[in-house]
């Protein structure tokens, strides 16, 4: 039976699942797949399968926010997902993440989605092996990543991002981005700790994959030909990461 | 200056703005305008603006979940919209309102992202002018209205909707439907008390238009002609009602 | 059987409430009543039934803060009420209220009575009908009226009045005014939000109806043959609106 | 100045006060004083000043709810208050109580009132020397005293009793009692835990003083004679305890 | 069975026990004893049993914070103690106290453990026939005592005291000492609330006697002889206020 | 300068810190170093600095509890330290980790000091080469690891383990238990979330180690010769990680 909102179901899915925020990028990565079939585009939902180096895998979208993030991951788990890797681009507090990779290692339940899962103290945590595997190809790319902090957060123009309201409103986001880089985060954004988590508790392998292409405040941003590259290099890293993955797990000496 | 996710700016964006969560919902709506543009289809914000009886409106969508919902408020008060109505399909927990109207005069706050902006105790409510109009709007159709309260939930899947994961979970749901009932709420929704409070706090008069398709369970689901039937009419309930409110609005008598 | 406190039971008490918070102000609002009939005083509880044009009503008091207030809710219920309109005069956050009517279409829930029934995210909103036939009754005796957000708090010399001790303690109240006004508080009290949530928890159709008598921190206040004035437009349209309610009552579309 | 609610001002009330929760029970307390004058009753508000063998007292009334109570404590500190003792009767969960005293050497602060001046986990707390001038009265006017805990709360007909309302609402309230009696409370109000602490902060020697005349659910109930007896020997101790307070104040030997 | 941690049993532990937060300062604490027998030292603790003026008492040690204090109290009450003191030196808010006795009549619950056995909102309460008779043993012995509250804490660092991390962190203690201070608090410590509540809760009589030996910011602290000297007063003072404890028991009219 | 409690200083810890929860497990891990020289044994703290394979190496001693675990990090971060591993044996609450290792990849924050640094979402992690390096070393002795999710707490007896006051109390562990399962949690203690919490905070490099010896309800332990070798494997696994991070360091292409 097909799954309510993503409209997919056993055997059209494959273990491996990539996933993007915005449906639209789904149709640039699913150009890096081998004979991809569509699955559908339904709401924020855009889903393809195909195969990479002979692996099948699923590209497909969480739209934006923690909500549907948790409904992508219910409805890909129901229909067979083992493995869940977030892709994207990340706004980093730290100017030599620039043009980097940042894969975390733990990430800030500051969204409520995760919480309605599990007490708001249980860790958000990316699989050991996956973190592994990353880092591993990032490097063997010629790239560089680092294993820090993500927050995750609900609100984008109230805690993320000014906007005109926000002024009107008599809100000043700085003392926001003053304490994260206090207590030694890396990255913002509004899905992670909720795939982590709901990958934690489903015993699905999750980690999440993302590529600095702009700095706080937009004081410095990845454009044309630059940004290319990255988003190109994050597409392949993310691939190969998957197929590295399925051959090295029949190895793993861990219980 | 085009906002950051949906693209949209002063001058193409209408006073008047009907949302639905739905992207692809927003390609039916806009047939019932006169000349809708296209001001751009960008993750899951697809927006039309068009005229309805000489009245300029935009038609836009939220997506799924809270945090989406705030920032399609957020850009269109950025783009100078006034009024804000969100029409949609509600599931509902009372048998009586199938095919009928539920226009809440208030909502549960279990949603966070609106949290972000202001403490929990804060009422989700509509502008009461608008509730006045789509009551009157309703029965000028011949249908029925029922003013009751929404709740406003994170998690579909683990507070909305049994999944194969919150099976093996071990999760029962009923409780909180059980619970809801007790608290005499009539539907539950995603976005609702988000941007319900928001509009309240920016001065945007904002109002829910739903229409009851489906009771708790699928017991009872409206299904075929009779469901086209029931959307039509949401359709022109909605874009009648801002006509109305617009024509009305030089004689409020209110502070 | 008596109730506990006020000392009421079925048959003494009319489907129509109208609470003061003083007791001593019942004595006066009595006066407007034909035949009234006194149900005790008991504590800070002082209740007479009587005719308005020939519809029974009781009024009452329900002493102030939100303890007491859900007492009286409870008791009133008890022995029959369906109809609950709490009349007052208020301190308004907004100048242009001087003289003028605040209808509240919600209350922040401040309070932590209400807490005890319900969980904090819960609506404190009035029921629509009877807003709307206040809304036309203050419009029908001259006078204006806003549909604001009142807070309602527990605290008085903590939250909303300065005190010798106060000041002693080092506490500043003026922040918590900047706030209310900012996210936009018309005016504030200590029953408001619990009377509201109790009647939509109870199916009591609740309203609020309050005339400003003052401004914050005694900008202005009105006095002498003004405030009389006020407070006896403020009974009559109490009393009116419950007479058009009660000739209406069968004619409701709503469900 | 005379203080907004009560009316009082210094001079005209003497350092030690005397509450009682009922307006109307401030009449039979003032009769054991010499020359009582009335300070005005307004709302639920009722205060004698007289002397008890020579030492100047003023009794007075909190009203019923902790938000009232603390504005009684405020005007009163106002006007020169040094020491306060709550008396009244209460119902207790123990039945070696009946008709003996519950003098609590803490409350649990259930209620909110208190919350808005300090942090819930500040101790609820008698000053130490009235307790034990309150333990020996006792005794000495052959009746015994426990030192035991009250639980004060704001909901009674959500949290302390039951009522039409709470059984059509699906409440059972005894798991609040059964848990009480658990972690050793001795009897529950809506006041206590909010003198107490603002007691504490304010620097006035505050203590409870309560007979039981009541066990919890009605089991036995202390009427007629019985109670006004027990009510009667309430006044001379609470009275006789004030005076040997004044007089052993001298020669206290804390710092 | 002797107990899990520290290794105690029925018939070795008298009904008396002293604790101390440092297990080496038990073994100068036994040195008041008569026949002081090892309980053992495992852990953090580290306990005696002997007897002082015929009266059999054991010494043990809780270690620092919250969590084992909670278990020694546990652990002891396996093996049948009654009364509980625990005796140690303070650092005192008011300048006043240095050298005297701080004898608490409440704890601010700060620390997390004892809210693991009841709500926040309880008190932190000592026995009262303890506190008394302390009081008069430290006047019988010549010093002064105060019955002030103290604020117990789980983050020594965090909360209590600078550090190079806070300074790092860009932490400034001071706004908790200043609010400390202006809620009246007298001494702060890392497992005073933590006793106290499990006292109360399971009919162990409890109370805390500290020394001031140290001013908050080390202003001022004791040295040499006149520390060693008020260190054995309160050596001296503890254990004789257990024996009169003792002597007092059968005469006790509470309840 | 000395630190407060344990009385180190920089020059005499080393960069890299191995702790025990008990100071005198300290003494038999001293063994497996050579030339120890002893740090002091103050409180719960006892410290020993000595090399191993020429590293040199301080092993210290936390005492039981997050509260003293944080002030043993910030004393040996006062004193230098750069890396900290948590060696400990553990109980777990999944039967196939009897005799294995459980390295967690993260813990879950159920205790409070930690809070008192950062919000409770926050992740407590370890990092990652640590666990890479520690997962290694476990392999090449032979033996097995699981990197999964710890659970730490404040309450012992009110949260881990009943007791004979949690059975006179009415309170039942197991649902406690049945819950961490469900969330899949492997093993259960006393300080790793604050450890983890501050290692990442200080940016300290930290890791926990644990052998599991015992499972849930002591269903089965290791014991005499079996548990011997494990905790001989345990010392030699937590010495030789140390060993190779030392040398590996320099080879890191993480940022």
């Amino acid at each position: 039976m097909k799954t309510l909102y993503m409209g997919v179901e056993k055997g059209s899915v494959a273990p491996y699942v990539l996933f993007s925020g915005d449906p639209f990028r789904v149709e640039r990565i699913k150009e890096y797949l081998d004979n991809p079939v569509s699955l559908g585009f339904r709401r924020e939902f855009n889903s393809y399968t195909g195969t990479y180096k002979g692996v099948p895998i699923t590209v497909s979208s969480t739209g934006m926010g923690a909500p549907t993030a948790a409904i992508a991951m219910e409805e890909m788990y129901e229909a067979g997902m083992k493995v869940a890797v977030r892709m994207g681009t990340v706004m980093a507090l730290r100017d030599e993440l620039l043009g980097k990779f940042l894969i975390p290692i733990g990430a800030i339940r500051r969204e409520k989605t995760s919480e309605t899962y599990v007490e708001q103290g249980y860790p958000a945590v990316p699989d050991f092996s996956l973190v592994e595997i990353y880092n591993e190809t990032v490097k063997d790319f010629g790239s560089e990543y680092q294993n820090g902090i993500t927050c995750t957060m609900d609100g984008f123009y109230s805690q993320m991002h000014d906007s005109g309201f926000s002024r009107e409103f008599g809100r000043d986001l700085s003392p926001i981005f003053d304490e994260l880089k206090r207590i030694k985060v890396s990255g913002i954004d509004m899905e992670s700790s909720c795939l982590l988590t709901l990958g934690q508790l489903m015993g699905v392998k999750t980690c999440i994959l993302t590529m600095t292409t702009v700095l706080e405040n937009l004081k410095k941003v990845l454009l044309g030909e630059e940004r290319e590259k990255a988003e190109d290099l994050l597409c392949k890293v993310a691939l190969e990461g998957i197929y590295r993955y399925q051959r090295k797990e029949d190895n793993n000496h861990g219980i």
